[in-house]
């Protein structure tokens, strides 16, 4: 249990006016959480501060080996005025792999939930109201010991900031145009790929900035060692209904621990689908498309909840997908999780945490 | 050319006092060079100012997403109290190829050695005198846009810190023990090996922390896809000498390009060795070490120079390497190198870039 200290701001900002134009990630809210670690004497001096700069040592180790993890999470607001959250300690408990696999003290998982749920409640009339608005929270720890030796740091922050974010579908769901990814790699078994470390991100920016230019809104990854199974898209995981079962990558080192990926296979086996976790060929799944059994792809994480694929191109091949309409299972997983998490559909797996 | 101006600080802090204890990477000098960039406007405001913290927005994407990279290279005082650089346009050209990788925007590779030069220049007299000591510089780069959406960040500040460094074997050289790591990956191709970013090393802790564990001073990655072939050790790349021929890795998308490796090439190259750059498996190592033909083996780095290899552990096989002593061709590639960057041999290759 934490005793997280309290210094409220004394110049507290302006609240967005327009919630349908909020965007994502870059509004962000008069206070952060934040909490220091130092070998010897552990995780220590949890606050809640007024939003301000991160002030380091050049030489701090976040800036040269990337020492540095993240989670990301949603406040919701209740339409009678509540605010919830959706599975917070599963985002605490793939906060501890995180930690382990890059060398930092593992944070309880209690105190995580702990602390995303105290700075949501001191900014809870931050948490928007229109639908499919939320609180988008960032929890991120970063090594901040100053030593250019290679080697783990001794010291470190975790931090929480916070961030009212809009409708991710403003004009709709639209299904989107994939590209199958066979130059760069975001991930290969040994390395960090089912973590969610910053290096993970940066390897894969020049492979995005290529799709886009050609006219994709994500790319498809495939496995690092063979390049013929498909793993991820863009930064969800992705699920294909082929012949009416559920196919996606199994999260074993190379394939991220999806909490919405997760819940989605939670539902489907509730709902009485078989859902295959293990190696999808992109072959496989070009092949089904051809002979009319690919019946929906979708991808699943926290931003978009829910993002139906439409078409798929690898290489010289180009798949349609249900004739670019969403399909009845991606609806439904898609009705059935913003049913919960914004709490206008009742609860019966006991996901939501509420916070007021 | 940069215009760069000049801050001088007013409190010059006291220079170490035994250049024997000097350590590796701990202790920062007066001033650094800083140069921001922002879209539309180019890298910009180069200037020396004094030595100081990095204040960015918690929401500064290189917190999150480690859109980040690094360069490393050494002043080095010459007997005449002269002071020199080591083919510093190489490590212009290598963080260029890094930032190509990372969505970066360029920076001149005459813009790079300026800035290198104009900052040793100015902190000239923190150049240890001590034999085989050095001024370590550090150029790196950071991505400052504050947003937390996966992008390129549209804004980046470009550091040069400094610091004194002691010799790095103050106690004489000793060969060091090498784990053959077959469980973790540095890299696999179409990510990042080849390239110095931040994410690489984090990677990389976990394995260092196990192989220290088992007592070993350093980890040899095999490659990411078959784990068969060698790569790198730690973070130098590695050379082995057998039955006469020089073997090491070629540097193809998951081996960095260091340039001590490269001048370590062209020295052996010109003393009439055959170099092979290319797949060598570590069976192959093994065995060559069972039936005597493994003569040398030693890593290259900018920090040790060459690290001679006394033995290496692979799963249940040991090999020693030459009983444990530093081989002649190792000796030989040790003593030219640093007698070229020290100034005590003549340089007949044009390395050397003199700042005084």
């Amino acid at each position: 249990m934490l005793d997280i200290r309290m210094e409220k701001t004394t110049q507290p900002k302006a609240k967005p006016a327009d919630e349908s134009k909020l965007g994502f990630g870059s509004i962000f809210t008069d206070h952060m959480f934040v909490m220091d670690y130092e070998e010897g004497k552990g995780w220590h001096d949890a606050r809640i501060v007024p939003y301000g700069p991160v002030v380091l040592d050049p030489a701090a180790i976040v800036f040269h080996y990337a020492q540095e993890c993240f989670e990301g999470l949603k406040a919701y607001r209740r339409a009678d005025g509540g605010v919830q959250l959706f599975r917070p300690e599963k985002n605490g408990q793939r906060l501890q792999a995180t930690h382990d696999r890059l060398c930092i003290p593992e944070i309880p998982v209690e105190d995580f939930v702990q602390a995303v749920a105290a700075l949501v409640k001191v900014e809870e009339d931050w948490v928007p109201h229109l639908p499919d608005t939320s609180l988008y929270l960032r929890p991120f720890t970063i090594a901040t010991e100053a030593v250019l030796g290679v080697k783990a740091s001794r010291t470190y922050q975790f931090y929480i900031i916070a961030s009212p974010s809009g409708a991710y579908y403003a004009e709709g769901i639209n299904p989107v145009k994939i590209y199958v990814e066979d130059q760069y790699v975001r991930a290969s078994p040994g390395g960090t790929g089912a973590i969610k470390c910053g290096g993970n991100y940066a390897a894969s920016l020049l492979a995005g900035e290529k799709a886009h230019e050609l006219g994709y809104s994500q790319v498809l990854w495939l496995d690092g060692v063979e390049r013929k199974y498909v793993e991820e898209v863009g930064s969800m995981n992705i699920f294909f209904k082929i012949n009416g079962e559920l196919y996606t990558a199994a999260t074993v080192g190379t394939v991220l621990p999806g909490i919405t990926r997760m819940s989605c296979i939670e539902l489907l086996k509730d709902w009485g689908y078989t859902v295959h976790e293990g190696k999808l060929a992109i072959d496989d799944v070009m092949k089904a498309a051809k002979d009319g059994t690919l019946e929906e792809v979708f991808g699943t994480g926290t931003a978009a909840v829910i993002s139906p694929v439409g078409e798929l191109v690898y290489e010289d091949q180009k798949a349609t997908v249900n004739e670019f309409q969403i399909g009845p299972v991606t609806q439904k997983l898609y009705d059935t999780l913003t049913g919960i998490q914004w709490g206008t559909m009742e609860d019966p797996y006991g996901w939501i945490y509420r916070v007021d």
